[in-house]
Parts: C-alpha cells; sequence; structure tokens
C-alpha cells in the first residue's frame, strides 16, 4: 500500500478512537482534509486545549478548568441538595438535561470487590465530610441502575443514614418512548413496583 | 448548563464530523479527556500533520507530500497502464486492497451537468497529455457506478479512442456477499449481462 504516511497516521489514531472503525476513520480522516481552513485545526487545539486545562474539581470532582468546577463555583446553585453520580461524565449529563439545580459528587467509581474497589477507592470519605460541613436537605443518589451500581447506592444510603434529612434513588421504570413488548422483566418488575397514583376509582 | 468551556469547546468540534451526533463527540470527548498520556496529543498532531504535508501529486492529483505521491515515485509501479478514479479518497481505497499495480489518475470530481462540472473543470486534459506522452497498454475508467460516474465514464471512453491501446471499465455485478433476494433490478439487470461461461455443456 503506498499512502502519504501523514494520512496514513492520521487514520491509524483516528481508528484508536472507541467506536470508530477503520472505514470510519478514513472516512473522518478525507473530510478532515478537505474541510475549510481552519476547522480541522480548531478540532486538534481544541483536543490539545481540553487535555490541558480540565482537571477534577477540588469538591465535587467533577470535570473543572479551575479549582471549583462551574456548578460548584455557582452562587445560584442550591448547595442543600447534592447529587452523587459515578463519573464526572454524568455531571455533563444531567447537566445538559437542565433537571437538577443543586450541587454534585462524583464517586469517580463504583464499589466493585472483584476488581479491588471498595469505597476507599472512592470519594466516598469527601462525601461524608460534605455532609458534616453544613446540614443537607437530600442527597439524591444517581449511580447506574447496574449491580455495582445498586451495590454503591446501598452502602451509601447505609453510611449517610442519621446525616442527611433525605436520602433518595433515581426512579426506575419503563424510559420514554420503550414498548411493553420490548422491555426486560427486571425493568417491568420495577415499573410494577414503582407504579403511582392516576387519580381515585 | 454548567460546563468547563474547553470541554463544550471539544464536544462541539466534534459533533461537526461527518456521522458523529452529539452523543458520540460526548462519549468521544470523554475519552479524549481520560486517555493515557500522549494518546490524543498524538491524534491533534496527525491532524495537523496532516493539513500541513498533503497536496495533489503532479502528476496524478491524488494526495502526496512530495511533489510525486508514492505510487507514481514508486519505479516498480507499470507505468503503462492507468487506473481513473474519481477523488484522491479512491486511490486509498484500492492501495488498500492491494489488487492494482499500475499508475492512477485523480479527475477531482465527476461531470456534473447541474453543478456547472464539465471535462475542463476536471483533470481530464490533464490525462489525455499523459496518454500523449508515453503509448499506454490500458486505461481502466473506475468512477463510480452512479449516473454522473457513467457519464464521465462514457465521455473518457470517448475522447481516449484511438489514443491508447485498451480502455475497459471496471465490472458491474453482484457483490460478494449479497442476496439475490435484496438485489435491485439495475444490478441485477448487469449481473446477467455481464455473465461469465463456467464450462461446455
Amino acid at each position: 500500500m503506498k499512502i502519504p504516511p501523514s494520512l496514513e497516521r492520521l487514520v491509524h489514531e483516528l481508528a484508536r478512537l472507541p467506536g470508530i472503525g477503520q472505514k470510519t476513520a478514513q472516512r473522518l480522516a478525507f473530510h478532515l482534509l478537505r474541510t475549510e481552513p481552519g476547522r480541522a485545526e480548531a478540532l486538534a487545539r481544541a483536543i490539545v486545549e481540553v487535555r490541558e486545562k480540565i482537571r477534577f474539581c477540588a469538591q465535587c470532582f467533577g470535570f473543572a478548568e479551575e479549582e471549583l468546577c462551574p456548578v460548584c463555583a455557582d452562587a445560584r446553585r442550591d448547595p442543600d441538595l447534592i447529587c452523587v453520580v459515578e463519573q464526572p461524565s454524568d455531571v455533563y449529563v444531567i447537566e445538559r438535561s437542565g433537571v437538577f439545580r443543586g450541587l454534585y459528587h462524583v464517586l469517580l467509581g463504583v464499589i466493585s470487590p472483584l476488581d479491588g474497589i471498595g469505597p476507599d477507592q472512592l470519594k466516598v470519605a469527601e462525601l461524608l465530610a460534605r455532609c458534616d460541613r453544613r446540614p443537607l436537605r437530600e442527597v439524591i443518589i444517581a449511580t447506574n441502575p447496574s449491580i455495582p451500581g445498586e451495590a454503591t447506592a446501598l452502602h451509601l444510603s447505609r453510611v449517610l443514614a442519621g446525616k442527611v434529612a433525605r436520602i433518595t434513588r433515581l426512579a426506575r421504570g419503563m424510559p420514554v418512548g420503550a414498548h411493553l413488548e420490548y422491555t426486560d422483566d427486571v425493568t417491568l418488575n420495577q415499573a410494577f413496583d414503582g407504579r403511582r397514583d392516576m387519580g381515585a376509582g
């Protein structure tokens, strides 16, 4: 194969990205090669900048450019309400939805005994310290609805008991747009368990 | 939404790539943020380098880093055989397959009257000049099997007539792995037309 080395290198680097196969990497490389001046360079600069600037927030361990992340630094956010998530990327998703107005706490992982990850490997002590620092109205546990996510939620509900006025877990049930026919048994079970009144008979 | 600006910028730039939606852009951004040191920087460098180094080959108009592309510069390639393609990316695809040992000629487009693109807007004169410079054994026309690709092939076969010993077009028919049941009528028609003998009766 006779291909200019710089083009081959770009295809190779793009193909290392998750979910990007050889063909998609080629297509992206040709696009970057032909796109208007400045566009490809802007992407390259954005990659370098994100690596240089992003670190963990000193309070919540979400992504930050300063000591505190934009959420923790925002005086308009409700400081008596903390949403606990597994990863900084979860903060991004909830922020995009605009559904939550409190602060976050990122565990930077989940309890997973098989991988040797217990509460001490996560930011659990830091969460307890935040609860001790000021009386919280509510802690919302938003770890994933997976086995390690549930185990982590259970552990947190135990260690937080007595320290917080209210501990909640995100609702489980059928997502919008789902069909009963294709819903798995566990989700169906939880949808029945968590059913809500629609009015009196 | 409270997201560090550098992260938002990276997601924005990634989402501009073809076939990359908002969710995929987020996933790629988080990956680039967390990947091992040097990996993301290597991608950024590859993007910048490809833009700085790649230009069109002076002979075939494929992608090159020098005056001539690696194919044209290779003395072991057969100079009496030219494969005509629409885009430099087509050269990449044929080179990857390893199926062809001659030289290329890239038209940098196809004839498309509706877009105001005729032979003069393409590298057709340059192809004729190459044919005049040395007697070619064969010109293989490998424009796409689309309406503009066919129109271009027809035009080339006319202007090349008498200048080249042999003018051919890539075979049309059913691709490997196809099913008769799902094959479109035009392809089926061409597969019947181009049928080959398998032995005497």
